[in-house]
């Protein structure tokens, strides 16, 4: 513990280091050495970091002497509030075990706070703050406002201390961007002193305000005690978990426990970064949550695997969430325009207002070469927001998002894809050159000049799917709203004519075998010998730059970081993926698509977190045991840090809401499609039965799912009928009635 | 005209005075003394200001001969675009028409414009900006960014001019807080030379941004030429117009134009104040629009007036405009807790936080003092919010917004009014006292040391009204959000039945005689010869002031600025009152509702531009003639500015929708209750036939009534079947179908 007065602000903030520095709370001794309870000048009894998932609060007890002999316990319990956005709450008890005197406690606010979380970015500019602002609203309150050193977004923190069980004289400490309360009280022998801090945090960009610094002391000014907030706190949680409700019964596996807790460590972390909180926010969904600095903050295709979980639970935050995206369709017109295409080119990597923000060039730890970086050449990034957009209409039936906001960005979007598609006559066939998939180890061809692939089997397959899906959206606009949208857009009977020929005539590369190959050429490259390379490295997840040091190019092989061709059958039902190639005049042959799984399973070292999961979900429907495995592997990314460090940058949001799906979607077998909720389990006869809960178009469905039976239970009360299917069998729910479909397991 | 450099910054801005300053033009000869076209050492041959409705471009045409005999003509156009809403364009042409030589145009951003458009609040601080940076982001473009001296939200602005027809010297004025380009051309004889301006504006609020000044930079940066952007907005307004159609044909009444023109007006004045543009703001609907100072941009209950309109024309813009209660639900809550209630009570003039900015004195300038002010008694205006939710819900089916939004705020609001009554034994009824009506002429008992009077008739009835409704919320919501909300708003089974009790016993003062009384103890107060009055005074509509200069108060008198009581037949129809006020065993007299209208029409003196619209409405049903006459005046608020100056101050949005609203809901009888679209029209047959379109549930109904005929046509499509009735007579309509009610006219 630091005696405040003695301690200068830099070991100050070294006191803290364990304890979040927004909150930065102090301890100290009266007349004594500053004393670091996790220093080595004390015995440290006990320390034990709690995080309770249910209840949303983390606790930490600390037990210790210090060089006097004195038994110090220290019991924290922290929470972010779930409910009133603004404020935080973190409640100190301190109890003297074995001695009496004079305790300080320091409580304040800094503004020196850096980013700093990612080594490898420490070098470059971690300051992102000035501080404008230090005051004192009242007795109890401190007030920090702050500004964002680029974007100018003002941050104001106030923070309000409280003694609750004993008389306390305060001082202040202020520095130029730090301010503190010091709160000296007696300690008597074993009787807990409990300090109270309740902080309100509020920028700028928040709604219903005045001014941010006002708002932030008025809020913490009205805010009730620890306790009542912990109470509200609470509640909200248990709501949220009453909609994520995840549960395994009655399976033989010792695995469930622990998949179970993983899976809702998944869950708690996504609510972390995407909640109720999120509603009038103009945020999208980072790749690294709010966990890390990892990517910046950065935006990338993470929502495909994530609204899918928010889509069926909480369907306005997935609508808020879309928001994002529609918010800058038109920065990502005029990035279409400025490359010389029409329609809406989102950026591979997007922030604040929707720029592409990849970077250009990134550095090989193992070579200590700067590389030119082309992953922006990744278009299909357009081609997550289309399906996301139709996705939420199918589970919602919200026409009016749709009509008013979702046509739009998906029309957008079909059109970029059929004006970057060229017509190849040699062929006969519309052809998308110079793009990237989704696996970043294929980058351009051997010895090319020029970044870029053509035909991206992923990429050609998906953007059909959109011009298909276009031409439901204006069929099913109303029609004002349909007259609106093509006045406004400025869409010709020519352009829609050439949608209709694209989603004919794309060229898919597909070999004689049945299997998709990832784009056209891929299957000409060199094979390497994988088995060789794991034998003298290892772990493979970074072969690119393994491949770079030894001064060759994984861009001349046949290997995938992630094989995204299976993307296809991750988005896609076989069904659906069987009438987009018939259409293009592909029939594609009986076991081709296992053929296509094998194939690329011999050839991915699945560098993403992403791939695992991926692999699992092809693999449920042939290869169930070995899906259990991939599974297991994506659930442990973070839990296990399988990439060797990167989780401390943040967590891999996408993996984490990913695996989740994996059980709801690809094991249970929910999809929403024609107007209808479907149940096609794969579903692991270890793991008992799964229950859970999904909000579909306005009615509230228990669901249970075993290997030998669906079970859904709509809520009683007030609600539409909805159509629940389960292979050729459909029914109509209504409010308060059951069905069941009895060991319907589809086979693919 | 000004040369520009001889001119000082205080002559230039006055020789733009005519021209909106926040795009300061200014033309000059050059080598010549500064002319000011509009001023007396020039011939004016022409000055002609256009403002076209249909388009949305304000256009100007000045002809003048100069004192060297220089005969020179101004074109100007302009414009703020209506779908790319950063965006505004300016477009001068200037013709030289007998002569030839240089010409000097200045164009550029004036960081120092002030609020003074009020000529009784030029005394208070008018200067709201300070500017933080001007800058040339590029060598046609200028930047100036401000900061609002309060709130310390960022403005941006970037102009971009170009002189389109000419080779033109450019160079760059530079003040403290202004930046302009000179632009100096050869000017030939016959030869127009054309000059645009194009500017961004960007706040700090808006969405999807990094800066506000990046973005407004880069908003110009990437915007077209003035042709272009001038077809885009005139496709938005073509695209508004279509939502908003009004015609009246085949009527034989010379008012019929002039009525509908200005009926036009009033919608155009409406979508300059909200409109699509509005839908990422956090905004509400204020009193005066964006047209003038007064109220200083305040939010009243005028959304009440406004909200009939956009519901069923554009229904995602009153669900964002509904948002602006929303997200002051918790301000709300805060004032209800600190007055000792429960619930949310709604401020009466309500600004960016949601706290109560009514101000609590005014100045009479009949008599030289300052007086208490105490609307914010008000208390009514919650039941005005809760009303528009619910409306919103009847017109869209949009269970959505009311499960995760609307359904809160009514709750709250219903609670307030719930613990605001309190049960008086004498009478066995629920009271509510100390408040004010609508009706500012009332605001304390004679003599009474406090303000606020007993039972307002209007404020009773409605907290039934809402009570009632909110019951009707718990019924219709899904049962999961149903749950959610009573655990979160800790709703207990004693505190609803209270509610059902308030239902069944609120009191409402209704005299033997019928009338419904405007509060308890009204018709006690002394009678004032109104007749004798106007003789002394003329126009009595500030009666308050007139008595208050003769020492008197106008709460000790039964007179009305505007009869709320009458408020009451606007909001319900007939039915719906005779139901509510039934359910409270107030059996209403067969010639209730006339003797009432009658009683209050000799009392009233319509201080208020809603006054007259509300006297319309209650006299369509029984004196059709008279209605004409309110109607009339009502419409001509503004335009005639019947209070003597207000207009200048901005227009009176509220009386300008509700007369829309009037020939909408009143005139053609349009109400959305019951799940069914109703026609009931009182239909003035000297206008012929109105012709209009609505938007219900999803469809679109194109809609004619006559005194003859009611004819609803729904738009072919996609699209939901819809109930419609009129009268006793309810029929399914479905998307491309018509129906017909003959001469269907409601009796009351």
């Amino acid at each position: 513990m630091v005696a405040p007065g003695s301690a200068r602000p830099s070991s100050r903030t070294r006191s803290s280091v364990n304890l979040p520095n927004w909150l930065v709370l102090r301890l100290g001794l009266d007349g004594d050495e500053p004393v670091d309870p996790l220093g080595p000048a004390v015995d440290l009894h006990e320390h034990r970091v709690t995080l309770d998932l249910r209840r949303g609060v983390l606790s930490r007890v600390l037990r210790f002497t210090d060089g006097h002999g004195r038994r110090t316990a220290v019991r924290q319990r922290r929470f972010v509030h779930m409910a009133s956005h603004h404020l935080a709450g973190l409640q100190t008890v301190v109890t003297a075990e074995n001695w009496s005197g004079t305790l300080t406690v320091a409580s304040g606010l800094d503004g020196d706070v850096t980013n700093s979380g990612v080594a490898r970015y420490r070098e470059l500019a971690g300051r992102h703050l000035s501080v404008v602002r230090i005051a004192e609203p009242d007795p109890e309150t401190l007030l920090l406002v702050a500004r964002t050193t680029q974007s100018e977004i003002e941050v104001a923190e106030a923070a309000r201390t409280r003694v609750v069980d004993a008389p306390a004289v305060r001082s202040v400490t202020r520095e130029t961007s730090r301010i503190a309360h010091e709160l000296t009280m007696e300690i008597a022998e074993r009787a807990p002193v409990t300090v109270e801090k309740i902080v309100a945090v509020v920028t700028s960009r928040d709604v219903a305000l005045s001014h941010p610094g006002t708002a932030a002391a008025e809020e913490v000014a009205c805010a009730p005690g620890f306790d009542a907030l912990l109470e509200t706190h609470e509640l909200a949680w248990h709501q949220l978990w009453r909609r994520f409700r995840l549960d395994l019964t009655g399976g033989d596996s010792p695995a469930a426990a622990p998949t179970l807790r993983t899976l809702r460590l998944s869950i708690f972390h996504l609510l972390q970064t995407v909640s109720p909180h999120t509603l009038d926010l103009d945020a999208g969904i980072p790749a690294r949550g709010m966990h890390g600095e990892a990517y910046r903050g950065h935006v990338f295709w993470d929502e495909l695997f994530v609204f899918p979980l928010l889509t069926v639970r909480i369907p306005g935050l997935a609508r808020a969430l879309l928001h994002y995206r529609v918010r800058r369709l038109n920065a990502a017109r005029r990035a279409a325009r400025e490359a010389g295409h029409h329609g809406a080119m989102f950026p591979w990597q997007s922030g604040s207002d929707g720029r592409e923000e990849s970077q250009r060039l990134h550095l090989n730890p193992l070579s200590g070469r700067w590389l030119p970086d082309v992953s922006y050449l990744q278009r299909h990034i357009g081609l997550a927001v289309a399906y996301s957009v139709w996705q939420y209409y199918q589970a919602t039936g919200d026409l009016e998002f749709l009509a008013e906001h979702g046509a739009e960005v998906l029309l957008e979007v079909a059109r970029f894809f059929a004006t970057l598609a060229h017509h190849d006559p040699a062929m006969d066939r519309f052809r998308i050159g110079g793009v990237m998939g989704p696996d970043e180890y294929s980058t351009r061809y051997p010895g090319a000049a020029e970044p870029g692939l053509d035909d991206n089997a992923y990429t050609n397959v998906m953007a059909v799917w959109t011009l298909r899906r276009a031409a439901d959206v204006l069929s099913v606009l109303p029609p004002l709203r349909r007259t609106e949208l093509v006045e406004q857009l400025g869409l010709t009977p020519a352009e829609l004519l050439r949608w209709n020929d694209v989603t004919r005539r794309m060229y898919v590369p597909i070999a004689e075998d049945g299997v998709i190959s990832q784009f056209h050429g891929y299957r000409d490259l060199a094979e390497l010998d994988l088995d060789d390379y794991r034998r003298r490295y290892g772990d493979l997840q970074r072969l690119d730059r393994i491949l770079e040091a030894e001064g060759r190019s994984v861009d001349d092989y046949q290997v995938s970081k992630q094989a995204d061709v299976l993307m296809l059958f991750y988005l896609l039902s076989a069904d659906e993926l069987r009438v987009l190639l018939g259409g293009l005049g592909y029939p594609l042959p009986p076991d081709s698509i296992r053929r296509t799984i094998d194939y690329y399973l011999a050839r991915t070292v699945h560098g993403s977190t992403l791939s695992a999961l991926v692999h699992a979900w092809v693999l449920a429907r042939a290869h169930r045991e070995d899906a259990l495995t991939h599974f297991e592997r994506a659930l442990s990314s973070d839990l296990a840090d399988i990439q060797g460090g990167t989780t401390a940058e943040g967590v891999h949001l996408g993996a984490m809401a990913g695996c989740v799906d994996l059980l709801q979607r690809c094991f249970a077998g929910v999809e929403t499609r024609e107007n209808a909720v479907w149940f096609n389990p794969h579903w692991p006869s270890r793991f008992g039965a799964l229950e859970f809960v999904v909000q579909y178009r306005g009615l509230s469905l228990d669901v249970r799912v075993s290997d030998r039976e669906v079970r859904v239970v709509a809520a009683p009360g007030p609600g539409p009928a909805v159509r629940v299917g389960c292979g050729e069998d459909i029914r109509t729910l209504r409010p308060g009635e059951a069905v069941r479909f009895s060991a319907a397991v589809r086979r693919t």
